[in-house]
């Protein structure tokens, strides 16, 4: 059993966590769905309860994450078949999508890092029509229903000097949309998962989730409207790369090494200032956020 | 006399087209100052009554231009002088520099389009320090006095689908500045100005200045604190260039085209939709944002 | 008459001004397509002879321009016809394609400009496969037969100090392609073509094309392999555009302005260094990049 | 004693292992050369025998490394300093300096990968003089003495589908330069190193250094010119890390893992293709292209 701290932002993975090292737990619920062909894996994980949550470490809430091995390689028309299923997921988890939204998009992330960068990528791609339907009616686009929809790239704190809340919320108080979607790229706690996964969920972001700190919470508490969050984990602490190869050996060596690794991770503060990336990551990222751009522009056409 | 509206936004050609075209008017002053060596010209302009305003098409405010040629050459020592210009020209038009403020620096234009993206430049690289100075106190620079500056590149209506006023006024009321910067890319009335002027001015961003809608005015007045615009004209209106040419050619001619002008412009519709600029845009952007990002840096630091 | 040079890369539009300042010239055939359904017009024009060739301003070879009104405009399923008849044209003037090509793609121009971005824009996104294929043969792409396609952006000589042709024969050398497809952003006669048509050719690239500098040429007898050019009309020159309307206003006025146009145009050298696109030039190229790049894409699948 | 591949391209690490685990080896000079106040550590390695290059597994040659601790920190002034060596050692070690040259700067990576982005940074922030020196003669910088530079990114191998020698090589031949500058960002063997270290050799770029596959050598033996090579460690590997943190655990516990590392490292197979980089990379390869920019420019001027 580990004592270093593991973080994971899929609700998929702090399922799996509990499976091996708890009871089952009450108050959280899970489906599964597979679709032969396409290879994708649906997950449904809802957590129902203060226990299910105290117990995932994850909010309250539906999480759905669609698994597709090939999700990065190059091949057109299963990114159609992946966007599709998400777009699908989408409009099950977008309160009142079948009337008239106004939705914003926001893009959280660092553009100038590649593996940041999914969420302005999507933003930037994105079919935006808030502004016309303001200036032209839904004339503008030879429609009845017509969901207007704004997009914001808010930077990082880093680059704004302003919790990426702090902006979010200004936006959402002057312009007043129904719906907040917020896309954004997430620590995995395995490689396996990186670039594979897409997460859905009506929980938004939560930092630290569980621990602690909520001040950057970008949530229906915090902004008083609806939020659904994307997230893509792209990419691994490399203290969880450290810690998975620590345990395999010790599964391999049968040893018990409980003793020496707090020290152990004691010298190693600086890993939790590094991450780790795939070598394809430039173009795992592109095609990733192809296929959210995608969805959200088929789940929001009406 | 032009019939066609020939858009500027520079106070410095508005106060040209006036004393080409009318007598001296009252409630504006101006003084210039050449400086011999550097071959930098400041020019101020002060509108102070309402009179002045109509007369010049412009709000009432301070408006410096600094007008040097080789602004946009590769040549690292002059741009050290401008920008020491330009920085003493900042700390005399923020209110409050000599105390400690809160200065959100905004960078608006479209980042994918180069001779838009001078404000964006400027943002990505300036220093940032509200966020740090907010977690670690004024220790964190080892200094009794820091301003907190924060930035923000909000994007066009175009992507966002919302009016830059309504996002920024959004960020100043949950952030609480004490002053705004705003940094733009202008068009310029003459082409001899294109990259080699900058112009800031506590008037804020008026769009369409005093011709009507104030909608997306970014002024003291919308939000509630002083705004400081920066501004550096990157391109010229094809109408312009054209009507320029028009009116060289008639008085080369001799001739009182005054008859036929309406026509003609009616039938360019779409030069109003159409913009010049150098062939060398990429280049001479990236000097003046370097130029004003260093300005600012200075002018902020205590 | 005009006395300017008018710049024109579009062969379309040679012909067009032939039609009206000259007598029907021998040895230069034009067939014109119109599919009513996709209001794509394609229009084939074969300059045959050195006497077509003179009076046209290019050299001998195949022009195929395609017209879309909505090729920039956002509609996927339009993009994608577009893009199926493009590469229908492309399958017909790329010699061999039936067999089995190596084939290097090479996007001119800058990319910092937004404008000049559209060939590095489409080589960044096309499928490359030609290390796969020397590397782990056709087995690759569980294949029989696969082109072996590599992609190169020289950059422009203000970046580099050097020509674009030294770079790519030197490339071309190395490598031994059968094919070089070249794509370029090309400087339009008219505003109504920007963005709005797509010219193939297997003439190459010719800078000042038959006005006499050729060291910069691109083609099958500077490179030693036939050469494809790709061409979209992106800009046009601010001469061009003052040009035009001062013919337009001379003609609404009946007159007759030979003796003063030199004199005009002395004055407006600088119109020679600026140019002028529209105002969404960065959502334009983004569009035809993408046509352009899945034309290719499908042209050269196996 | 470690079992797995560790990579480094540092001279200077290369000479850290040797040192822990084996005798003093001949053939390879080491001088050391600390400057207090700017705490700029120079460390020059000489490899002059075949026996020195087999220990150290590095080709015979100069490799001088400048360590700073604030490389990568926002200091414009410290910058200045360790731009100011890095151009002193450059001088020292690009053969015919004190004449005219005609020098090529080859920006070698990935730009859209954050961290692989440091050679294409350089290389576009460039002084290029060739093209204008060609054009004009001395006369266009009033200079007696000129060096004509060029500039080069040729991009990788997964997007062009072309070897990066065969580009190079190929321009090379075709434009003739005296001497080649490439520029790379490197993978290190401590994270300790990470964004601190400059390391200018004379050996060109070795993939695979000494391990066998020579064929991407950027070499003077394959090349034909001298080959100077700037390369700063901005990636650790992910297999790296694991190894440093295993081997630390083994020493705390006082343990000889010996016969278990191998399987260990046998499932971790993945890690090959994964690298790890620190969290303000984008921040900190901006800085140092910054530095490395100045000082060529300082190098190169006459």
């Amino acid at each position: 059993m580990s004592s270093i701290k593991i973080r994971t932002d899929l609700a998929l993975e702090a399922r799996e966590n509990m499976e091996e090292n708890a009871e089952e737990c009450r108050g959280v619920y899970v489906e599964e769905e597979y679709h032969e062909e396409s290879e994708i894996k649906v997950t449904r994980v809802v957590i129902e309860t203060k226990n299910g949550s105290r117990a995932m470490g994850k909010p309250v809430g539906v999480y759905v994450t669609l698994e597709a091995p090939a999700m990065a390689l190059p091949d057109e028309d299963y990114h159609k078949e992946i966007s599709d299923e998400l777009a699908k997921q989408l409009k099950q988890i977008i309160p009142g999508i079948d009337g008239e939204l106004s939705v914003i998009v926001i893009g959280l992330g660092n553009r100038e890092v590649t593996a940041d960068a999914l969420g302005p990528n999507v933003v930037d791609n994105l079919t935006i029509t808030r502004h016309m339907v303001r200036e032209y009616g839904k004339v503008a686009y030879n429609q009845k229903r017509v969901h207007m929809i704004s997009g914001l790239v808010p930077g990082v704190m880093a680059k704004t000097g302003m919790e990426t809340q702090e902006i979010i919320k200004g936006v959402v108080e002057m312009t007043s949309p129904d719906v907040v979607v917020v896309i954004d790229a997430l620590a995995a706690r395995s490689t396996k998962r990186l670039n594979r996964t897409i997460q859905i969920s009506n929980a938004g972001i939560n930092p630290g989730s569980g621990v602690g700190n909520h001040r950057n919470a970008i949530t229906e508490e915090t902004l008083g409207v609806p939020v659904i969050a994307i997230g893509v984990p792209t990419v691994v602490d490399a203290a969880t790369i450290v810690s998975d190869a620590f345990e395999k050996m010790m599964h391999l060596a049968g040893e018990e090494p409980l003793e020496i690794q707090d020290d152990l991770f004691t010298g190693l503060d600086e890993l939790y200032n590094m991450y780790v990336t795939g070598k394809d990551v430039d173009y795992e990222i592109k095609q990733i956020s192809h296929i959210i751009c995608n969805a959200l522009n088929t789940a929001l056409e009406t």
